[in-house]
């Protein structure tokens, strides 16, 4: 028998509708290219985005139809957020810092008809353009004025497609399963799979952030949205604060550390959401310059972090320089992306700071609707004791349940079980410990670096037999690429040629940090890498010979 | 084009599973009927719930089957909120507090195969039973020892059942929108209707209740379930404490201000719900013991209450006694029932407490999910100025379809809005104003006066334990406001001070033309006050008593 409450869809519509019904004077501030502040509001947004939605109905933009878009944290780019989904198309936010290798590849999988663009991009563009047959037109994200001189066919001015368009419109309703928005994974092996989220997980989703225990997010906040809108829906932060009417501050792409501050400072944010590394750039930044600020300027009372775990000194700092809590948190693009955070329970009220901290350093606590639960080997269940760690699984209505396309075939087991490729214990608490990486991957400042990628180009010279890239712990990105070389037999190489024979190949921020010439590598009964002993050696190498992280150059 | 995120469905058996998982130790605390206190844990709480679920499978109680319960807030109570509805069996919470012939319609109405009864309701079920044709057994929520004898068909005893099963059971899956939970309405004209809720829509209502600006029911709560379990899912919190961990205390029958104070003081309650008139009556309770109390032991940080209306002193009283937040929410049995609640905004940051009160006295914001509008007579959309008086509709998927076998024919209109029979106004903020129900309304000359205002005026005045106003009949303008005043124990009021009191603080035609004074005012079984009984009683009042219409002088 089914109950008899209303049938009425999730749809993300719904939520900038709300926010522009009954706080459409709260403010969206963002920084510009230029580093000016620009300020918009909830009503403006919503209009905007309506106009938006009729300019791309024009454009022939239909249901289910993807939007591409390569573009920094701004206004405009929350207005394709409301607009393309509540239109019914699906927002394809690109991250524009692959190599241009991978973003064509990844707008050309999801065969998109319009890619969005910010100025700082036009190159990129135009480097892309010539291979892209699905794109019928680039939207250059600016006003008339300031439209570039771009070598692509049909260039479009977006406010000049807004400005056609007036702000009647009605966003449609359609199944709640529809899907919303698409945002790739760089993964490790072969090419990136694209995530396809519905209304229905981002919505439950955006309930779950609202959620005392997850972000809390709420009305009386300011959200310095660090994290970039191009990267898994930006944590569901954007949704969520429209959800509640929330302020929105929108760096831009300015994210050095002095920029971060003056923002969080002027706008008054209660909530930031970054990655590890740049809370490490902000306190170097804020040792240097500590005599000239004031930092009980700093309203934050919590930030959220994640994306790579965040060190316990990170922690600390936060509580010490602004008594800011820190939400400790896990996902994955997958996992749109919140499945774990790490707010404290009623047992945790009478600890010191630093026991408290201990608890922060975790990946965070498992929330009501992402269930998370550890399998061996075998797939056998394994005990949340806090001390037995297998890998690391995941289910719920806002995690995948296979990839765009079908790409990467079958990913869940036939209960619903995600495979993270994370290896983790877990407390009887629920709090989720990470102890190891996906086997593969190389995490430099919460970005992914596929290891097999460099692998395979490094074996393509003469000289080399085989090549291993393993994680190695780096005090500014956490960890770096490191290669190492297993010549062939009599042939000689040295790191200088092989860095210069991978540059060019892949993006700068991918280049080891360092090449150690072997005798051979370590190999598991099947003859695959055995990464786990390489790590073990080689783990410390960058401390041990304070090589210098080519990201940096 | 459907997106790729899982289809799991939002089922209630998931909120026990994770509490039992995580929260396995959080106390559930009930004052059984005897006094004594009982002491359970969500781990006892969810095993228990397994084995109740497998005897409901050995007495046939299949999916879909209503289950009716009679009882109070305890352990076992709310082992049959998991366990019914975890089977996907519908729970039927019936009001003991109705009159015989109505719990006799709604038991019968429901067609339950079983009833469960708390031993005070012994009497009740004897006389209920031989008109119960659909029910096949009864059974007493009691231990073997405790079994009384009732003179019923099939009598069972609670533990023996349970005591008979094993807690190896799998909670199934089945369509979220399948039927969860059943709860009628007590309307005042014609029979009670049944509101049939879905796993789909107390699963959005229970993340929306977590939400910061909603319940904010977290991990870090103690929650005193005063609102009985049999009111509309009990606003809710059974679920969204098991959903969060939160620690439960459920009072039992005991309803004295002693019994409720001793036990949020013993049980370090952090959150209460419950109605207006338990505060009324704690008040009362507190100011004559006051020297033996020590308030600070109160560690409420917010009480939730609705129902009705939440007098303005009430809410200072909170604040001033414990430093607690009242939130004050607006909903019904037919909106799950959550549908505005009353978190403060950015701009009342500054606000001293008197204008603070002045906010918490509205009934509530519009919140994420649930919408809320201002119709006139004739259908057509009122603005949301402050000032626009209306009658207010609502819509979401925690929203009534329509009642339980059809009853009261088509309750929506196209566009899915229901009709809440509330008169209000909506501030552009959404914070919603009652000012009274359509059918309490004073139309006095054709000009409404509402009722609700006065009366939150009235009990403000120190000797005024409750106040009611009603619609009298007037030869000349229709109807006149009528003002009822049940005065405190001990305390003396006039009808002259009274008028007085009120003056300045209304518009002068809005002042009642007659003040009674009286020694009891009537409830119905929910706590509301009964404005039918009144107006029989007084609505010929000014006829009677020829009292000059204050708006003439």
């Amino acid at each position: 028998m089914l109950g008899l409450m209303q049938q009425r869809p999730l749809l993300l519509s719904s939520l900038i509708e709300y926010a522009e019904r009954y706080h459409g004077e709260t403010e969206i501030v963002s920084r510009l290219l230029d580093g000016t502040i620009h300020r918009s509001t909830y009503r403006q947004v919503a209009a905007r985005a309506r106009r938006l939605a009729g300019a791309l109905r024009r454009l022939g933009v239909g249901y289910g139809d993807r939007v591409a878009t390569l573009a920094w944290n701004s206004f405009r780019h929350l207005e394709l957020y409301f607009g393309v989904t509540g239109a019914g198309s699906v927002l394809h936010t690109v991250n524009p810092r692959l190599f241009p290798e991978q973003i064509h590849y990844i707008i050309d999988h999801a065969e998109g008809g319009y890619v969005f663009f910010d100025l700082s991009f036009i190159e990129l563009v135009e480097e892309l353009a010539p291979r892209l047959p699905h794109v019928r037109g680039y939207v250059a994200l600016c006003e008339r004025h300031e439209m570039p001189a771009v070598k692509v066919p049909n260039l479009l001015c977006y406010e000049d497609l807004l400005a056609a368009e007036n702000e009647e419109y009605d966003w449609p309703e359609f199944d709640e399963n529809s899907a919303s928005t698409l945002c790739y994974t760089s993964g490790t092996t072969g090419n990136p799979k694209g995530v396809l989220y519905s209304h229905r997980s981002q919505m439950l989703h955006t309930f779950v952030a609202m959620a005392a225990d997850v972000m809390a997010v709420s009305a009386r906040d300011s959200i310095m949205l660090i994290v970039p809108l191009f990267h898994a829906n930006a944590w569901g932060l954007p949704f969520a604060a429209a959800a509640t009417g929330a302020k929105l501050v929108l760096p831009g792409m300015r994210l050095d550390s002095e920029s971060i501050y003056t923002l969080m400072r002027d706008e008054g944010c209660t909530l930031a959401g970054g990655i590890p590394t740049i809370w490490l750039n902000l306190f170097t930044w804020i040792e240097q310059n500590r005599e000239r600020l004031n930092l009980s300027d700093i309203k934050l009372t919590r930030v959220l972090s994640g994306g790579t775990a965040v060190p316990r000194s990170t922690i600390e700092k936060f509580q010490t320089l602004f008594g800011t809590y820190l939400l400790h948190a896990w996902g994955m693009t997958e996992t749109s992306p919140i499945a774990t955070m790490g707010s404290l329970l009623p047992k945790h009220a009478g600890y010191d700071l630093q026991a408290r901290y201990d608890v922060q350093a975790l990946q965070g606590r498992s929330i009501i609707g992402c269930e998370v639960r550890l399998v061996d080997d075998a797939g056998k269940e394994l005990p949340r004791d806090g001390q037995t760690v297998g890998e690391l699984q995941v289910r719920g209505p806002w995690v995948i349940s296979g990839y765009f396309k079908g790409e990467g075939g079958q990913v869940v087991d036939q209960d619903g079980w995600f495979r993270t490729g994370d290896v983790a214990a877990i407390t009887p608490d629920g709090y989720v410990q990470i102890t190891d990486r996906a086997k593969d991957v190389v995490k430099s400042g919460g970005e992914w670096i596929g290891s097999i990628e460099i692998e395979n180009l490094a074996v393509a010279h003469p000289a080399v037999h085989e090549a291993a890239v393993i994680a190695a712990r780096h005090p500014k990105w956490q960890e770096r690429p490191l290669l190492l070389i297993h010549p062939k037999p009599g042939a000689v190489v040295t790191k200088d040629e092989m860095l210069q024979f991978l540059s060019g190949k892949i993006v700068k921020w991918w280049m080891p940090d360092d090449v150690v010439i072997v005798d051979a590598l370590p190999h598991t009964a099947t003859g695959k890498l055995l990464k786990t002993k390489l790590r073990q050696d080689y783990g410390d190498w960058l401390e041990r010979h304070s090589v210098d992280a080519r990201a940096q150059a």
